[in-house]
């Protein structure tokens, strides 16, 4: 058996070509403010590519690039600006900040109706609740883009490369390997909303193979090259591979190549499904952003006619 | 082989103590407002129980009564005021309210740092996160009295239970049964963060028993009268039972007994540490709550000598 690739890049163009349509029967576009601190290049490169994909769907992208010396008064200064901007729906602050900076601070102050990365506490107690504790609109799980609040981007991006491929989630083994605030827990708790049974799996559990073993959906994020192994996966499980790692490759031109948190090559000959690194995860984080961008402009009433 | 019960009745009365003594070492007592609406008789009990408990340990308590047709405002005015009132350190508010007051609005307009009951988003959020998503304070999972914001008491009292016990968390498997705000997920991350490798069980899941019986730890809260069987519990497991039901018995005094979610009879034959309903979670609600409320004090600046 040979699993089948579940490709990401050609579910996020698709995602991507629904937005435009979407955003092309609102009234006024959908505004992003995109703040950059600081000369990381791979910061400076995840915001352009953000702001290519904001351009592509008629999203209106606002960037504000900031030295390494600002201070988080003047960027907290920005942020309460932008939240009374009507004209900015999203607010995106590219990760991570200079050290003198506090970033918790920085993302309480991005309002949460405008925190299109799902970071803000609001957002994630409303993910990390059941039932009644969600505000007082009824949230549909079944339909991630109907949320009525921000859900981080890559989890939201794991489920729907799920939805699209036709994966059934209720009532089946759900295992996340990783249980950080960005990735882990957030995509435990989507697939827990879905009427998984959710086991998360880390560094300090003492049989990851055994439990990964019995999951019919695995989730890996935990930063490690390849650490998921084809003998850890059931015959005919489908995986999801957020991990991106760089390992030394001479025969590469750049002397590295990337690869996921799983042994793709192994795995996939077990798995009934697999997403490949790169192609996989990756192309669905910024389509979940833009998504939630336009949810936000939506639900801020600018549809046409209103 | 035979389980060992864990006494809740007794440590609560032990931590009683510590927090007496606690108390008596601070400037000024701790002062707990609890808000009662309507005329619910367990409502009614469990305030009287909890007013009782405080005035043991020495916090003074502050009754707020309400009837049925107090409007929401007059509550949101009553928390307002509480919560710029210095004598207050935590505030309490009965649940369930008439249905015709938002709760969600009562529960978010308490003040995150006098929300002993934990139930606060920005508190639900603290709880669901690892790592540096927990406000300035660094947390330590390994002592829950330390921790710098409000665990709900019941999840909170099941640890306890577990420490108390000398039962070891790390790397255990835990199975959570029931995934409500209240008791589930918050248990569930508790024990996450305890570095044990946590499944939450819920009405959804295909093979209960089977997850079950892997487990070195469960916590049952389903609501759901002795639903857990001794076939379902592995050898030497430890069982906490979060249930209370009561089922009709002819032969009781008042016609009906109290449950818990756990066939206690039955597993108790193979678990080597359960607790018993009534006697085991029940009484570590109220201590929690008592230790929140002296936490939340001395964390206010109240301590001798300040």
């Amino acid at each position: 058996m040979s699993g089948e690739d579940i490709d990401g890049k050609a579910v996020a163009a698709t995602i991507r070509g629904e937005l435009k349509e979407r955003v092309s029967s609102l009234r006024s576009p959908p505004g992003l403010a995109v703040i950059l601190v600081g000369s990381r290049r791979d910061s400076q490169t995840y915001v352009r590519m953000k702001k290519k994909a904001c351009e592509e769907v008629g999203i209106q992208s606002f960037g504000f690039d900031y030295p390494d010396t600002v201070t988080e008064d003047e960027l907290l200064q920005k942020i309460a600006e932008l939240n009374s901007d009507d004209k900015v729906h999203g607010i995106l602050v590219q990760l991570p900040l200079p050290k003198h900076i506090n970033e918790d601070s920085i993302i309480e102050a991005v309002h949460p109706t405008k925190d299109v990365d799902g970071l803000h506490p609001r957002n994630n107690a409303a993910l990390c609740s059941t039932g009644t504790h969600v505000g007082a609109e009824k949230v549909d799980w079944a339909d991630l883009s109907s949320v009525p609040f921000h859900i981080p981007c890559t989890p939201q991006g794991c489920i729907e490369l799920l939805d699209r491929s036709g994966v059934e989630l209720k009532g089946k083994n759900a295992v996340v390997i990783g249980r950080s605030n960005l990735v882990g827990l957030p995509v435990a708790m989507l697939l827990m909303h879905r009427d998984a049974t959710v086991t998360i799996v880390h560094s300090k559990t003492t049989d990851a193979p055994g439990v990964v073993g019995r999951a019919d959906v695995v989730v890996a994020a935990v930063g490690r090259a390849e650490m998921v192994k084809k003998e850890w996966i059931k015959e005919g499980a489908v995986v999801i591979d957020v991990g991106i790692n760089s390992v030394d490759d001479a025969s590469a031109k750049r002397g590295y190549r990337l690869v996921g948190d799983v042994d793709y090559a192994g795995c996939k000959e077990v798995a009934s499904k697999i997403t490949p690194v790169p192609g996989g995860v990756g192309p669905m984080t910024i389509a979940m952003l833009l998504r939630n961008t336009v949810n936000s402009c939506v639900r801020s009433g600018a549809t046409k006619g209103e």
